[in-house]
């Protein structure tokens, strides 16, 4: 970048992605989680986080808790600060567009951390192939990691942790995905998880591995 | 975090946003920039983020460059990967309202870099004060650095690096700022910076000790 101020010239060099994983010393890139709501994405991702983090990588976690009431708040999140004419221009609610437009926006966000030279977990349901397809094809060769967390709808309900599946059985909610909602499992993901066979410690070491099988991080597990 | 997964209990403890400062060995912050087109905001932003990084500061920088094409696209961008009624929807032009939401959403990001123990600076023309308090209002006392880079309209038009006030004068775009747009003043910056009197390094050397003074970092300058 060439500038000029003041009738003095200067070069600025923008640190590059390049740079930023080199002072990490470790490779960025996005862990995508995808499942049913109890599939264990959550737990898991938050263990391989703390692993790395503790492994000396530089992390960080997107889900629910960060982003839907920030980023991709719903209407009537942002009427309450802005108006409901902004609330309901901006606001993100749970119709097929909106959850697209709520994929898509989670997926630049992560690549933004995937340039700043972060190995960047999201976990959300994101149940429509195309929606992660599209946030794969964003991001360089490689940089995508798809997790599908492949838990039986049966074990999902029972776990339900949020208490979501007795409402939709109960018709108080409506479009819950596995219920009235179709989840779409990922074609070709980069790995399939059986949280429901398997404590989520050894779901969490199958992601490190595979990630230091890539040559992203290293890590003496 | 608490939960279960094949019978067998665990217990997950997320890391928190000082696991991650003190990994980083400093505090995150946000260095908000603020000013006209060809204030030298976009400058100075890079040059701090050298200075920074080149001090193994972890950080970030948010832009028109990074953040214009994907997470705050327009409505002739999104249109093109998902459709019209999608574009329509969902892309930001530049009306007050759009700008608006513009500015709320980076606001958003870049409070999770905060989250992620980075020191992250935008360089946004942001022109109004009700949307720069919006994000400053969000994060933690002391995490918002607002920096108003205070250049006069006639150095900006002098300089005019991408030919907008050229093409405002000659009526080919409306709602420039600083044409016939409103700039707001920032009120309380934490900084003011005059690029039009002093060559950006020595700028962005004010905005460095100012970091240095705060506590934020430890840079031998």
């Amino acid at each position: 970048m060439n500038g000029e101020s003041g009738g003095v010239h200067w070069h600025t060099q923008s640190v590059s992605r390049d740079d930023r994983e080199k002072q990490n010393g470790h490779s960025g890139c996005l862990v995508w989680f995808t499942g049913l709501s109890g599939s264990g994405k959550s737990t898991i991702a938050n263990l391989v986080d703390r692993k790395l983090h503790q492994g000396g990588i530089r992390t960080f976690l997107l889900d629910g808790d960060n982003v839907r009431h920030g980023l991709n708040a719903t209407p009537s999140q942002l009427t309450k600060q802005y108006g409901e004419a902004f609330g309901e221009r901006f606001g993100l609610g749970f119709s097929e567009e909106d959850r697209q437009e709520n994929i898509r926006r989670i997926g630049e966000v992560a690549g933004l951390f995937v340039e700043a030279g972060l190995v960047v977990l999201t976990a959300f349901v994101s149940p429509y192939q195309q929606d992660r397809d599209a946030v794969r094809s964003k991001l360089s060769l490689g940089d995508f990691i798809e997790v599908f967390v492949d838990t039986p709808l049966e074990i999902c309900e029972q776990r339900d942790p949020k208490g979501l599946y007795r409402k939709a059985r109960a018709g108080e909610i409506q479009g819950m995905t596995g219920i009235d909602d179709p989840y779409q499992a990922p074609l070709h993901p980069e790995l399939v998880l059986h949280s429901g066979d398997s404590p989520a410690a050894s779901c969490a070491d199958v992601v490190l591995k595979h990630l230091q099988s890539l040559g992203k991080i290293q890590l003496s597990l």
